[in-house]
C-alpha cells in the first residue's frame, strides 16, 4: 500500500481580493499527521493566520475541509468541516455540516478549500473539477437559503451541483450565522458570518471523480465491520433511524436537565410530553438520509393544522426543541417547527438564535431591556419570537444589538445584564444542563471553540454509555480524565470526518482500530489505533496553542454565572450547580491529565510527543 | 411538407384506477382541426364525459395538454395546458401555466395525458420518454408545492426532472386549488381539487426527445419575424421585462377601476403609489424566465425589513397584487409578497383565495358571518389574512365553509350572503372593475369557464390598444362583436399553445398569420389566417355546447348583483354600473354575432361552418 498522493492532499485556494486560484498539493507527511477535518483545517489556520486577526477581516481564511474518508463508500463520511477562526467566540473554530455537498466536493479532487480575501461585490464560487470560477452573486444576494439554492441550481442549468450557502443573517454578518447546504447546517459559531464578511453567498460543486481506495479489499472488509456494528447497535437503527436526535430530550428531561425559560427551569414542565421523540413523531412526514448513511436519521416533520399548518422543516433536531422550544418556554411543537424552518431560512445557527431570544425574554421580562418597540417578548409568546429571529437575521431595528449572540448582547447592554448569558466563550449553551452533567460542563468550559456539545459530548453521563470505569454524573472528580478522553475520541470524528452517530456503536477502542482500518485502506497509508488517539489529542493541543496567541488563559475556561450560582430548582439533580471551587478543582485534574500546566498551558513534552514541536 | 404523425398527436391515457397506461395517436383530421391546448383538451372531455359528471368523482378527467410549438424554439410556447370539468364552476374549463415543465413534458413525445380513475391511495405518476410508471406518493402527501418538488427531486435522484403537483388546498378538495409546477401555476378553477380527488399528488416528467420541424427554414423565418416585433413592441421589452404583469396596476388605477374592499372600494386610495410597478419594483431581487422566453416577465421579489423580511416570491402578478392587497384593503406591498408566497405553497389559486378571503372579510365586519373562533377578520388585518388562508387551503375549523370558494360559502351561510359574492359562474371576478370596461364584463359574464380575464381580455379598453375602429370603454354597443373578436382571437393562444404577452406586439391579424407561419413549419400541415380566427372560434362553440349540455343558459351568462347595482364612488369611472338591461343589450349583440340566438344557442349553420356539426 502506498499514498495516493495523486488524489489525495491537493488543497484549492481560492483568493476573492484578487479573484485567483490555484491548486497545493501537501507534503505526505503534513497529510499523514494532519489528515483532514478540523485537524488539517485549523493547522493551515495556525500556520497561515496572524495573531489577533480580525474574523470578519479579509485577513481571515474560511477553509472548506474534508476527510481522507469523505466521499468513499463509508458510511455517515460526509461531512463537511468549515474551519476558521471565529467572529463569535474569537477562537480558532471548527464547524460541520453532513448532506450531499460534502461527498460532492471531494469527488472534484480536492481535501480543502482555502477560501481568502474579499470580493468587492456579492460572488459565489463554481468548482467544477479542476474548473474554479467567481461568479457574480448579486441577484442572489438577500435570498433566504432555501431560495438562494433554489435559483442558482436551475441558473446554472444543471440541479445535480451541490451548493453551499449563507441567508440573510451570514449577508449581515451577524456572529450567530451559519452556512448551509440543502437543509444541513455548518451551523454554530458564525463561520457564515465571515462568508459575509468575504462578500461569498455561496459555493457551488460538482465531482466527477471517484475517490481512489488503495487498498479495496481491506476496505470492504473494514466497512463490512463497521456495518455490522451498525446492525448490532441498540442506538443505531433502532433509535436514530427512527426518532433521529430527539431521543437525547427523554434522558435530559427525565433527569430534569433539559434548560428552559433561559435556564431559570422557571416552573416543573414535563416536556418529554411535549417536545420528545413521541411528540414530534406525530409530525414525521418523510425521513432524509445524508450521501450514503444507512442510518437516514433527518425527520422531515410537516404541520397538518393550527396556524402552521403546512409548515414542514428537516428536524428540529433535538438541540432545537430546546433552543426554539423549552428554552423560550414554548411549550408547543408545531411552533418549534415553524421556528426551525425559519432559522433555516434565515442562516441563522438555531442553537444560539435561541438562546439569543430567550436571553432577550428574560432581560424583557426583569425590566433590564424594555426598548423592544413594543414587541412585547415574553417568553412562551410565540409570534414575538419569530418576528425577533427575522430582525436577528437582517440585524433590524433593536434587534441588532442582539444580532452577535448573548455575549456581545450583553456587554452592549450593560448593567447586569451579563448574569443572564448562557455562553462560554461567546459560545450559548447547548441543550444539556450541566449543573447535572459535570463533565459535560467541563467540556463546555474547555472546548477550543466554547461550549460546544460535540467536542467531547458526555455520552456516559447522558446515556450511561460505559467507558472502561463507573461514572457518576453529578460527581467532579474523575472528569478531567473523562473529558480528556471524551474529547480526543470525538476530535477523530472531526478529523477524518465522520457523523458522531457511530460513535456509540461500539465501544471506543473497537471504532478506532476500525476507522484506523479504513483510513489505512482508503490512503495507503498505515494507520494505527493509536495513531487515532494521537490525531484526536493533537488537534486538541494545536488549538489550545492558537487559541493561547489570541490570549485566551485559564479564566477563560469558565461557566456561567447561572451555572455556579443558582441551584437547579425541580427534578433528580435538584440543589446542583457547578461552583468556581467544582470547576477549579476538575480544571486542575484535566490539564493534568493532558500534561498542561496550572495554567492550561501545554509542556514541551507534550508537544513534543504530539509532533507539535521540534 | 406533410404531416409529422410519428411524433404528433399522440396521447397518454393514464388510469389511476387500474394503474395501467396506454399511448393513443389522433387522427390525422383530428389533429389539424383540434391541433392542440384548450381545444383538443375540450375535444376530448366532450367526447369522453359523460353529462353531469361529478367534477370530483374518479369520473371526472384531468387532462394535461400541450400544444404543437411546445417544446420548440417558438418564443413564449412553454404552456400547460390542464383541461377538465371545473368543481368551482360545474363548466368545462381550461387553466394555464408556463414554465419548464411544459417543454419537458412535450419532448417526452406527447401531446396529452389524459388522467382518468383514481388511485387508492396517494400516488405521483412519473414520464421518462416511454416509461411510465405510477408510484407511491405517501411521504409527499400534505407538503407544500415547493417542498414536494425538492424532495421528489432528490428523491427521483435527478434533479433535471420537472415536477407539475398539487399543495394542501388541492388534497383537501378546495375547489380553488391550483396545480403547480416551479413558481407557475395552472391556478384557477379548482384543477388543483380534480387532481386532489384522484388521490394524485404529482406528475413528474423528463423528456429526451427533440421534436421535430417539418420547415426549419421556414421556421426559423416566421420565429424571426416574431422576434422582431417582440423587439420593436412599446410594450415587450420596455414594460413587461421590466415589471411584468404589474403594469396593469397603473392602468385600472388611474382610472379607479381596481377593485378594493370586496369590489366595495370603501376609500379614494392611489393604490398605484402603494402597490404599483415603481412600488413593487423597489422589491426586485432577480428575474426568471420560462422555457425559451426571451421577455422573462417574472419578478423575484424580496421582503428586506419589517415583519417579512426574508421572504421572496416569485410575483406577486398583477392578479395578485388587487386580490391579496387592494381587495383586502391592505396596503402594505410586503404583505403581497409574503401572501403570494403562502398561496403558492399551500397550492391556492392566488385570485380565488384572495377574493374568499375579501368575500369572508365583508360578511364579517357586516355582521353576516362571524363565527370565526375569534379571528378578527376585517379588511387591513394582515395576520388574520395569513391564517385564513391557511385554514382555507386546510379545510380547517370555520374556514371549510369558505373552501370552495365565494359561490359555494354564500349558499351554505344563506341569508343575504350572495349579495357580496362576487363571481360568474363560481369563478371570482380577477383585477378589473368591469363597471368602467363594458366589454371585459361582457366578457367575464360569457366566457365558458366563468369570469376568467384571459380568455377574451379587452385590451382595447385596458391599454388602449386598437382595433380597426374605435372602442369607448364605457359604452356598451358595440362590445357585443369586440368581444367576440377578443375571444376567439385569445382563443387561439390557448390552442397553440403561447403565452399572452405576445398577443399585443403586433396587431392581430399579423399575429394570426406569423402563428399560422409558425404551426405550418412545426406541423408540416398548411394552416391560413382565416384558420387561426376558426380554431378560436371553434373552441369557444364547443364549449358552449358543453356547458348548454350541462344545463348552463342565458340566465348564467350573469354578472354580480354589485356589478349591476352599486355604482362606482370614486374616479374617471364614477357612478358607473352595468345594469341587466345593458348586460341584456350586450349580450343579445355578442350572440347575434356569434350565430347564437337569444337564448345563447349556437345556430346549425354556425357547427356546420365550424365543423361542430355534419
Amino acid at each position: 500500500m502506498s499514498f495516493k498522493g495523486g488524489f489525495f492532499g491537493k488543497i484549492l485556494r481560492i483568493d476573492l481580493t484578487g479573484k485567483t486560484s490555484k491548486v497545493d498539493v501537501l507534503d505526505g507527511d503534513i497529510y499523514r499527521n494532519y489528515v483532514g477535518g478540523a485537524l488539517l483545517g485549523t493547522k493551515l489556520l495556525y500556520d497561515e493566520l496572524a495573531p489577533h486577526t480580525n474574523p470578519l477581516g479579509e485577513e481571515n481564511k474560511l477553509i472548506y475541509v474534508l476527510g481522507p474518508l469523505t466521499g468513499t463508500d463509508t458510511p455517515c463520511a460526509s461531512r463537511l468541516c468549515v474551519a476558521t477562526k471565529s467572529p463569535l467566540t474569537g477562537t480558532v473554530t471548527t464547524s460541520f455540516s453532513g448532506g450531499f455537498f460534502p461527498a460532492e466536493l471531494k469527488k472534484a479532487g480536492y481535501d480543502a478549500v482555502v477560501i481568502s480575501g474579499k470580493a468587492s461585490e456579492p460572488v459565489y464560487i463554481l468548482i467544477k473539477d479542476d474548473q474554479v470560477t467567481i461568479n457574480s452573486a448579486e441577484k442572489y444576494w438577500g435570498l433566504n437559503t432555501l431560495d438562494t439554492q433554489l435559483y442558482m441550481k436551475e441558473d446554472l442549468r444543471d440541479k445535480n451541483i451541490r451548493i453551499s450557502c449563507i441567508g440573510p443573517a451570514g449577508e449581515n454578518l451577524s456572529a450567530i450565522a451559519g452556512i448551509f447546504n440543502e437543509a444541513r447546517a455548518a451551523g454554530r459559531k458564525g463561520v457564515g458570518a465571515v462568508m459575509g464578511s468575504k462578500n461569498l453567498k455561496a459555493v457551488a460543486v460538482k465531482g466527477t471523480r471517484q475517490v481512489p481506495i488503495a487498498d479495496n479489499e481491506a476496505f470492504r472488509k473494514a466497512v463490512g465491520l463497521m456495518l455490522k456494528y451498525f446492525k448490532e447497535s441498540e442506538l443505531a437503527y433502532p433509535v436514530f433511524s427512527k426518532v433521529g436526535s430527539s431521543c437525547a430530550l427523554e434522558a435530559t428531561s427525565a433527569l430534569g436537565l433539559l434548560p428552559s425559560n433561559n435556564w431559570q427551569s422557571a416552573e416543573d414542565v414535563d416536556w418529554d410530553a411535549l417536545l420528545g421523540p413521541n411528540k414530534m413523531s406525530e409530525f414525521n412526514k418523510t425521513k432524509n438520509a445524508c450521501y450514503k448513511c444507512p442510518i437516514s436519521c433527518s425527520q422531515v416533520r410537516l404541520v397538518k393544522n393550527g396556524k402552521y399548518s403546512g409548515v414542514s422543516t428537516e428536524g428540529p433536531e433535538y438541540e432545537s426543541l430546546f433552543s426554539l422550544g423549552s428554552l423560550l418556554g414554548i411549550k408547543s411543537a408545531a411552533f418549534t417547527i415553524a421556528a426551525d424552518r425559519l432559522c433555516d431560512e434565515l442562516g441563522l445557527d438555531s442553537i444560539s438564535a435561541g438562546a439569543t431570544t430567550a436571553f432577550a425574554m428574560e432581560l424583557y421580562e426583569r425590566g433590564i431591556f424594555t426598548g423592544t418597540d413594543g414587541l412585547e417578548l415574553k417568553f412562551g409568546q410565540e409570534e414575538e419570537a419569530l418576528r425577533f429571529l427575522r430582525m436577528l437575521a437582517h440585524r433590524e431595528g433593536f434587534a441588532a444589538i442582539f444580532a452577535d449572540g448573548t455575549k456581545k448582547a450583553a456587554e452592549k447592554i450593560g448593567g447586569n445584564a451579563h448574569q443572564y448569558t448562557l455562553e462560554v466563550k461567546g459560545l450559548e449553551l447547548p441543550a444539556y444542563d450541566i449543573r447535572g452533567y459535570k463533565a459535560h460542563g467541563l467540556n463546555f468550559a474547555t472546548s477550543y471553540t466554547g461550549a460546544d456539545h460535540n467536542k467531547g459530548y458526555s455520552i456516559q453521563e447522558v446515556f450511561g454509555i460505559p467507558v472502561p470505569y463507573a461514572v457518576e454524573r453529578l460527581e467532579t472528580k474523575g472528569k478531567g480524565k473523562l473529558t480528556k478522553f471524551n474529547q480526543d475520541f470525538a476530535a477523530l470524528y472531526d478529523i477524518v470526518t465522520l457523523c458522531e452517530f457511530p460513535a456509540v456503536i461500539a465501544i471506543p477502542s473497537v471504532l478506532q482500530q476500525v476507522i484506523a482500518d479504513i483510513m489505512s485502506a482508503v490512503t495507503g497509508i498505515a494507520y494505527t489505533e493509536k495513531d487515532m488517539w494521537l490525531l484526536g489529542e493533537r488537534l486538541n493541543n494545536l488549538c489550545k496553542l492558537f487559541n493561547l496567541r489570541e490570549g485566551f488563559a485559564r479564566k477563560d475556561d469558565s461557566l456561567p454565572e447561572r451555572i455556579k450560582n443558582d441551584p437547579l430548582k425541580y427534578g433528580l439533580s435538584k440543589g446542583e450547580v457547578i461552583s468556581q471551587a467544582d470547576l477549579d478543582l476538575m480544571l486542575d485534574e484535566y490539564y493534568e491529565c493532558r500534561g498542561w500546566d496550572k495554567n492550561g498551558v501545554p509542556g514541551a513534552e507534550k508537544l513534543k510527543e504530539l509532533g507539535l514541536m521540534s
